[in-house]
């Protein structure tokens, strides 16, 4: 990816944690983050935006496996089977985090960003998921093309996204 | 600051990152981060290092001030009676992020990114606190000029410098 592409794919994602964080506030309700492979962009993009402070608490990043368990309640048994490329994995990142960080809603993100295949999951396998207030989540494949950067960035705008769309659907 | 300026100072994180990695690796020791201001771009920055994935760990963004007690354990009354940019509060967040994510050693970063003054301290006061196997922890403050942007890129550079300096000395 050159430069100028990757600087055309943050400013998409910027554009939609500034749609997400909108909707936040009209509806003043709080957000939180769980980040594997995104290790931090997705928190980063959302801090980015103005006027963030009364709806993002934070999040936990949880590069390593073992905290997936430790900091988001993954239940172990869970990653051991699955590993932590999962869409159940992923559901229970985002389900952990929303509690963990007291907030309304949570993204999670799990995923390739390769450049290695990791755990039998090709580069750009990507599970997104969506928790909400009602305590369920909803969860996403991705398959998406490029390398680190890439992968990472449009993960991050493919979260953020569902979360909108996920506010304007319900509960 | 120009897009250019932002750039450069994108590069200075990321050869700062990619020296603290490099120490980690030759002392096969492990790296957690918890983000106050930042946000999530210490640990963003960290992962685009290739080959992170041995040592570093994940961690806590603990933006709202009330996740700085409850995912890192900074005493509540220390936070009530300081406020959130004070340097005692950002060693006990990276003692408390060390033990939590259990790492060998924990950057930690607390501050005013702007645009407006918080707590009574200015725009672009920054506390950094490096957390090492001993069990302690070194702080510095820093008075960062520019925008949210370049505030929160010089804080990344600030703690990956004063990680990577920490580990040369010693413990």
């Amino acid at each position: 990816m050159t430069p100028t592409a990757a600087a055309a794919d943050g400013r998409v994602a910027a554009e939609a944690a500034a749609a997400a964080v909108h909707l936040l506030r009209d509806r003043r309700e709080t957000l939180a983050v769980v980040e594997s492979l995104t290790g931090g962009l997705l928190a980063a993009t959302i801090v980015d935006v103005a006027g963030v402070s009364g709806v993002f608490r934070g999040g936990l990043v949880v590069y390593a496996t073992e905290l997936k368990s430790q900091l988001a309640g993954v239940p172990a048994d869970l990653l051991a089977e699955r590993g932590p490329v999962d869409p159940d994995v992923a559901a229970a990142l985002a389900e952990g985090g929303r509690r963990r960080c007291r907030a309304d809603w949570a993204v999670a993100t799990t995923g390739v960003a390769g450049p290695e295949p990791q755990n039998g999951q090709p580069v750009g396998r990507v599970y997104v998921a969506v928790a909400g207030p009602d305590g369920g989540s909803v969860v996403r494949e991705f398959d998406l093309p490029g390398n680190r950067v890439a992968v990472r960035c449009a993960t991050v705008t493919a979260g953020l996204r569902m979360l909108a769309e996920r506010m304007r659907i319900g509960p």
